[in-house]
Order: C-alpha cells, then structure tokens, then sequence
C-alpha cells in the first residue's frame, strides 16, 4: 500500500509503505474512509517539531473494519468506526475520569493518511456507528476524530455555558470548530479572532457574532471593549504559541477560563502574571473518545455540519499538496480521500 | 500611635506613626482588635521580596469602626467588622462575579499591625458581625480575614467536593487551614505534605486522613501510592515556589484541579509540561470578601475553630519577635494584640 511519510521539513512524500496487520490481540485494522491533515502535522512538516526518522503521517480517520484482534469485542469487520489520535483502554481510572488522553495504557494512533490503519486498544478507542453513513457525511464524521472533538474540548475546557461571551484565538480548523462548539453549547456572544476573510465567513457561519482582526495587545484591548471591560468569560487558545497563550490569557476576565488545545511550542508561563490575571487554564490532548458518541449523534441527526471546515479536496496521493496549501493558508483544512474511493 | 514599620531584611521595627485617618468619604477607620503576621509578609521579611522604603505591615484584620467617611452606609462607629486585604467596591461587574480581589477599583490594605487602620472603600471591604463577639471568638474570626479566606479559596479553586481526595502542599498557616476548609467541603481522604511534627498534629486536628512527609518526585511518588497511581482529585499548592508548584501539578490526576494562592516567586511554567498533566489550574489573591459572610458565620455558630493556626501570642510592641519565629519556623502564626487590649 502507499500511505504519506514525512521525511522532513516541507518534505512528504506518498510511498510504499508496510501493511498495517493485527499485531496484538487488542488490535484491530481500519480500511480508511477519509483522512486528512491536521493543523499539528504542520509543526513537523515545518520544522518546528524535529523528527527522527521518516514517519507516517496521519491521526484522524474513520473507515471500514477490516479485521479485528482476538480478544476484540465491541466491533466486528464491516462496521464503520471513528476513533481518536491516541488509542485507550477506556477501563482504567484515567479513563472513568473523562480523560482517555491520559489513559494509562494510551498509544499514539498514527499512519492515517494511508488506506489502511493498524488502530491499538480497539475496544476502548473506536465507536461504531448504526449502519454504513452515506457518503456525504463523512467528511463531518472525520472531524469528530480529532479537528471536532479539539475544538469541543476546548469550549467545554473554557466552561462554555448558555448566555457565555467567548473569544476564540486561532482561524485554524480546531478554532472555526471551537466556534461551531461554543454556539452549540449555548454561547450568547462568540468572538472570532481571525484576520482572513474566508476563515472569517466560516466563523460566522459557525456562529461568530463578532470578528477580532487586532492581534496581541491590540486584540486584547479590542476584546476587552466588547466585554464592558473586564474580559471575555471564556477563550479558547487554538494555536499553541507564546503569543496566542498572552493573547488568551489576558483577554480573559478574572475568574474566567482559558482552555488550550495545541501543544504548546515555546511556551513559558510566568506565575506571578497567571497568578493575577485570576483565570482558570486548563486544557492538555483533547479527551475525543469521551466526546465521540455525542458528536457522532450530532452530525448523524444534521444538527452540525462540521465538515464545512474541508476547503480543499484531494486523493490521497496529493497529500504533499495538501500539506502546502495548509502551509501557505490557502486551505483551512485539507481532506484526503484513498485513491479509488471517490 | 505605634505600629510596625519593615525597613528591610528581617529589620521590623515597633515606631511611631502617623495616625490614620479619612482620606476619602469613602474610608473607614478602625481601632484593631487583633492583627497577626501573614505568611506573605516573611517575602519582604526575608529579603525575597524588594521593598524601596519603610513599609508599615499588616494586612489581616478585625475591630471595632471608629470612623467612618461621609458616604460610608454600611456600617457604623462601635460596629465590629472584619475586611479583606484587597479593598474592593463590591459593585463592578468583576465583583459581582465574586473576584473582589481584581475589583476594578481595588486597593490594598496595608498597616495593620498597629492600633488604628484605614480601610478604603469600607462598604465594600468591611463585614459587620452581628454584636461585638466574645474575646475567645477574636482570633478565629481575625482568621476569616486572610489566612483562612485563603486556605478556603484554595480549596474552592481546587474543586473539592464531598468524597474528593485532597493533597495540600505546604503546611504553613495557609495550607493548615486548607485542610480545614477541604474537611469542612466534605473531602473523604485529605493528605497533608509536611514534615513539621507539630503542624502535623495540627493539620490532624483540622481533618487530615494522611500525612507525606516526602517532597520533590519521591513526594510524588507517594501521593501517587496513595491514590491508585493516579494522583489526587484537587491539589491546593500553598507555598508559591517552583519546587512546590510542580510538585503541586504533579500530585494531580489527569483531569484534576490543582489551586494556588501564594504569590508565586520566580514561578516559570513549561506550557508542554502543564498541557500533558491534564490538570486545570486556578489561583491568585483570594477573593476574601466572597467569602466572609459564610467564613464569620462558621466561626460564630462554632463548626470551625481557625485560630488555633495562632501558636503564638504577642503584643504589639513584640512585633519583631514575632516574625522571628515565623521565619525561624518556631511558629505556625503569630497573633498580635495591640497594647492594652488583653
């Protein structure tokens, strides 16, 4: 089979790649329906995030059981199934907690951006849906896999409420699917920090009431005028730099809440400043097995349509332009599907 | 009038000051029952903490209004009062939320370890008790003020609830009376970090089920023992350093709260570190006055008894003496009488 690997900087290449097999008796293997490429595949694809050696790219999927590990017992070949990037028990007390990122037993899902996918801890890692979903939904399926579940994480994280004023940091996908969150879960005021026009209209159509263009301490004044002056209730941080957690932070009222979903890259946090600014932070790896049930009802009842979010389509065997476009922003997020599948 | 002045590293003297009087109409003045030495106060004390001039001390208070400004309404001269030491209006938006230690118009209270002190915006600061209390009631209800207010903020940020497993880092006055509050919360199983016999015994008393003498990783490690490998539910970190707020973050479960209430000294936070540890985190100054009208009824209907953190007792003029024994370790807290008063 041929799947994506990164070699390095700005370097994917789409190649020969092993077939994934049952390895372990918790295993099972995903015929992929859709892949796509996140918003963090772009901290290694640039460089930022160092890798070792030529890996395999890809954490958000939905497809086909293909086979199943012996001791599997929730899923059976054929069934459609979602899971989320790290694979988990979903017995321990980690997991009883809500926090299945944190599982003790969790392993990294990776290798998506291929036709197939060896996915660990099966019983504990994918949902199956009713039935085979028709086509078109998909894409909005694929989301609840990570980009959806980042996003919801990160609103209810921020302890979006009904009648909550929220501010979104980051037009990426996670961000754009934090607003469709927030507005889920009831948000009065949702506003999008964003500077480009189709990132924008995605975000009101998401349900953003406001538009920030201003960043840094511009933004955050900004912020802070449409709040009667104290602060947002909560924001959510979807991007993980130094810059966009201040900007989070500081656009926060006292006692409000800060949630951040993005690895953080560089970030430094001074206590003394948290300390005063009086937030509540909390944030970490999206717990998206906890969520995916309620997501899956969400988009198979057409409340949500997620899916919006895939302004470029490509097969699979263009990931590496998929990459670019995400890279110089021409696309928000990129949707790959295995060749012969559409 | 006489009261302590911190000149500079453990340079507190007993001096002449200037009596305080009303500087605006809405100012109070009130004629201290009995103040005490704040753990935050040994910053400064030690050195840690700059200060550029004499600095009159003390910010934990409770007494009888002497006077009070023109537009004072809410209490009158005779009445007993206990305030925070964040000065707030009680009406902006932020207070109403209950951060009054960010109101907008916030002030700090300083010179408290003297006779007579102005309190700034008294209608929002100061809590009348119904009647003049018992002199035995005195040191618990000057508790409510700060140390106490802290330990319950601690505890409240750090989500403890009936049934919660609770570790409180520190066993400073602070820290002592987060094991109360955590008791009195309903926590099932609280475990006290320290390794001072006598706090031991103390933080026993106020509702401790276990007691980890180790710090650092193999503190940890032990909390970790104690609690199925995962860590505590709510971790309140009382102290305010790096070692005691890592260890604080460390002790916590995924998808646990950890508080912190000390202003944090030299504190930097790995945001990849706080990511991965999955905990929400929430501090600052306390928001005391949230809290006083529940704190002093506690205290009068006798289901707390706070003041026993008081494990020495002055009067005023041994102010100094004071301090020492709280940085020699000596003392838990030390409780000051003006002259005359007992």
């Amino acid at each position: 089979m041929q799947g994506a690997v990164l070699y390095g900087p700005r370097d994917v290449r789409f190649e020969a790649r092993e077939v994934p097999t049952i390895l372990k008796p918790t295993d099972a293997v995903i015929r992929i329906s859709a892949a796509c490429v996140c918003g963090s595949d772009l901290w290694p694809y640039r460089g930022i995030q160092a890798i070792t050696q030529p890996t395999p790219m890809g954490h958000e999927y939905c497809g086909t059981v293909e086979e199943i590990g012996s001791a599997v017992k929730s899923v059976k070949p054929g069934q459609f199934v979602i899971g989320s990037f790290f694979a988990s028990d979903n017995t321990c007390p980690t997991c009883q907690i809500g926090y299945q990122s944190s599982c003790q037993h969790r392993e990294l899902v990776g290798g998506a951006q291929a036709p197939l996918l060896r996915v660990p801890l099966a019983d504990g890692t994918v949902v199956p849906t009713p039935g085979v979903p028709a086509d078109h939904l998909v894409p909005s399926l694929l989301t609840t896999s990570d980009v959806l579940g980042t996003g919801w994480f990160a609103a209810d994280a921020a302890n979006v409420k009904p009648g909550s004023t929220v501010a979104i940091v980051g037009d990426g996908a996670v961000g754009l699917l934090g607003v469709l969150s927030a507005k889920q879960m009831g948000a009065e005021r949702i506003i999008a920090m964003s500077r480009h026009e189709s990132r924008q209209k995605l975000a009101r159509e998401f349900g953003a009431t406001d538009i920030v263009t201003e960043r840094g301490e511009e933004g955050v004044a900004r912020i802070k005028e449409l709040t009667h002056g104290i602060g947002a209730d909560s924001v959510l941080e979807c991007v993980g730099t130094q810059e966009s957690m201040m900007q989070a932070i500081q656009s926060a009222r006292p006692g409000g809440f800060v949630s951040y979903v993005g690895v953080p890259h560089g970030v430094e946090l001074d206590g003394e400043q948290l300390f005063f600014s009086h937030v509540h932070l909390h944030g970490g790896p999206a717990p998206v097995r906890r969520y995916l049930p309620e997501l899956i009802k969400l988009v198979l009842d057409g409340d949500i349509n997620p899916g919006k979010v895939f302004d470029l389509t490509l097969p699979l065997d263009q990931v590496a332009e998929g990459y670019r476009a995400m890279d110089e922003r021409r696309a928000i997020k990129t949707l790959l599907y295995p060749n012969g599948n559409k």
